[in-house]
């Protein structure tokens, strides 16, 4: 049974931003050589957050408009009288910031359409993502 | 400490559903033997989701309608222009494809009203869940 | 490699409510003497939820306000036929009862203003918050 840690920055370039970061993830848990067990994608902040889906440019551009729409920005927040990104804070800590997958025979568990994309809700910024596996 | 790791497909019947699948997990964390630890329920789909809610036929509906309300079909999406179930994406990416409960003493700490629900989000389709036992 | 359990109650006082129960998770992540892992906070409640946030006050505000006018009281739920809180299992179920963190050196990884808040959605009640520390 082990543990393994990894960590990575990505930089973003848009307030509102969807970046796939599959590829990196599954860099990681090749490291890791863990066989069987679990993958925590996790980002320490509280203006980001993580989705799993499928990363055609359409569907980003509408995960996008979905968060503008539903969090709209300096709509009467009380936090925005210290801060001006309540949307972002708001949006981050509904949505979530980490997602679980299963790694089954040293890979991924998911979907052909199910990527880990990095959602950026208060950039452009360096983001930090935090990859944990643990398993045997 | 272990890993067990346990599949099973689900057969829905309409496009938006909750189907209740606790007892098929409860039964693989029995196969698990796994005493203390946690216990992941996760969908490898991008179009369909797992709520942890209790499975009373009225709260079911209105989780249904919560969700094509929230997420309409065809609402100008980008993505239907290449596949018309961007809804469904977009549904399975804020709500999640996972969930997780602890596991102590060879059962899952669960609410007596807390069951794993498989949401469709564009069905009839089979449906695969995975559950993924860890601990000791 | 190990697993270590607690659980601790909170009482809430309001109906929609958010809490933040950060030093009491920290405590509990101190006393697994875990290095490496993850710690899985999870409520076995179906009318509760987690999040990640920061726990300034009007931000919490923020969070209680955009629950009720998400997932309004009584607004037609036929689980409101046999009980009156389908509001507050929705937001339950959608929002999630859990949230995990990694752990690295016997400590959380989080970022400065990712606190866990427990967020009351039909109380006032006590609740209980269960925590769990996996690795190594």
């Amino acid at each position: 049974m082990k543990v393994y840690q990894e960590e990575f920055d990505v930089r973003t370039s848009k307030r509102t931003q969807a970046t796939d970061i599959t590829e990196k993830v599954e860099k990681i848990v090749k490291n890791s050589k863990v066989k069987n067990g679990i993958c925590l994608v996790f980002l320490p902040h509280a203006t980001a957050a993580i989705i799993l889906e499928e990363s055609e440019s359409g569907l980003m551009s509408d995960i996008e408009e979905m968060i503008k729409r539903r969090f709209p920005k300096g709509a009467g927040y009380e936090h925005d009288r210290i801060d001006d990104n309540a949307d972002a804070h708001l949006a981050s800590g509904f949505i979530g910031q980490s997602r679980i997958y299963p790694v089954k025979d040293y890979e991924l568990v998911r979907g052909t359409w199910q990527r880990a994309l990095l959602i950026e809700l208060d950039g452009p910024r360096y983001r930090r993502v935090f990859v944990n596996v643990l398993g045997e």
